[in-house]
């Protein structure tokens, strides 16, 4: 069984520990804080550790998911080990461990993890890059068999760009829910009767692409409704409708 | 048992038809076209009508659900009945009935409705109004018995805030998920990768407002971020980044 020692005990590490366990010899969850490391620790079976230069040298991966200005410091006080050293970041480059250690890379899970909610990782899209094609073959082959059958290689500028696109797609896109449940506020309408509409918008993905499956007066050219929604828009709002509408048509004229 | 007419046998009245089957009457299905009334008539049972003056006098309930513009026209060609009489149409004002029924009413389901996949409208939310409120009461009572426990009454301004506000719901936020298809695939990238994170998106929204769960170079002020993104782009995604960015700003510091 391959052992694997957790850095970090996040909601990144927290998430990957329960993927792991069971799978992979869970040797030891370090954290700054011993309770942090205790608490994920005590839950899979591992050792808790709190010091850096107390980390198990014989472990076969490392997994380092610490707050991404903190992880060159952690990599820097750990033993050099002989052992495969991954980090999870979407924005660190992989050189961060070059120098420090032989074989590296990065497994970037596209999600985002919270402390309340254990993310089911085997529907997770994994990208990996390693120090070298074989480590990245390994890579490759650590997540398909313990993590997800959804990997893909990625070097920092994709992921850059990935990071890019999943603004648009979750940021901006959760805001024109913001400015959908303004809309409705300003009338006393609770916003939770949109999410059936929005859950079948998302389904529809699935089927067709983003731009296939676009509907609404702007991808129809229905210049009276659009007329009509902005007279009832002002500031933002008006700027952001006109905006998207010219966008959407574009779009349709060059596809 | 309730006796109720569907005059249509779209994407709508299918759906209906078929959420009313076996707990309603089906007595009669209308279309203009008699193959598309026989087709839906056939699976739930009713009778198949393609003659405005051909349908029943003696229903309960009838449900126009034909595409807006031809609303006027077939309550117009159909005999005048005493049962309730409901379109459900967002953009059509209730009184499209007025002088040509004595009770009626909109019955309006905040949803997109599409010919290969079935809706259950039990999740559904429905805006209801009705020519009176001892209508009103009746539709939604008729709603939370047949259709789904989610009824909220909405006259034709509240209707048309709703269209305004699924607009940015469901249309621009589409239009997001292009943007980000576009990002991707510039760099070979598939869009699928993205789904996982834009599905855990919309399932906080069960959770915490919109606003709530903005996350975010803009929601944390990250210039730096920002500012590295839009050196990546150009054109409208540049602009549409730069004024989302702000509103997002503008919000956050609104609350």
């Amino acid at each position: 069984m391959k052992r694997v020692v957790m850095i970090g005990a996040g909601n990144v590490a927290t998430s990957l520990a329960h993927a792991l366990r069971g799978r992979c010899q869970l040797a030891q969850v370090y954290s700054r804080r011993m309770e942090h490391a205790r608490l994920l620790a005590g839950v899979v079976g591992a050792e808790a550790v709190d010091n850096p230069a107390a980390v198990a040298g014989d472990a076969d991966v490392y997994v380092v998911a610490v707050p991404d200005d903190a992880i060159a410091g952690v990599v820097e006080a750990a033993p050099p080990t002989d052992g495969l050293w991954l980090h999870t970041s979407g924005s660190v480059p992989m050189e961060v461990f070059a120098g420090r250690r032989c074989r590296y890379g990065v497994l970037y899970p596209l999600q985002s993890f919270s402390r309340d909610l254990l993310v089911d990782l085997s529907r997770v899209h994994f990208f990996v890059e390693g120090s070298s094609a074989a480590v990245t073959a390994q890579i490759t082959d650590f997540t398909r068999r313990f993590l997800s059958e959804n990997v893909t290689f990625a070097d920092s500028r994709r992921r850059r760009n990935l990071h890019l696109a999943a603004v648009f797609a979750c940021n901006f896109a959760n805001h024109m829910w913001s400015l959908a449940a303004d809309v409705m506020a300003r009338d006393g309408l609770p916003f939770n009767a949109m999410l059936p509409l929005i859950e079948s918008t998302v389904e529809k993905l699935h089927h067709l692409s983003p731009s296939q499956s676009q509907t609404g007066p702007a991808a129809r050219g229905d210049v009276e409704v659009m007329r009509r929604h902005l007279s009832m828009l002002h500031g933002d709002e008006e700027e952001i409708y006109r905006l998207l509408s010219q966008s959407i048509m574009n779009h349709k004229a060059q596809k």
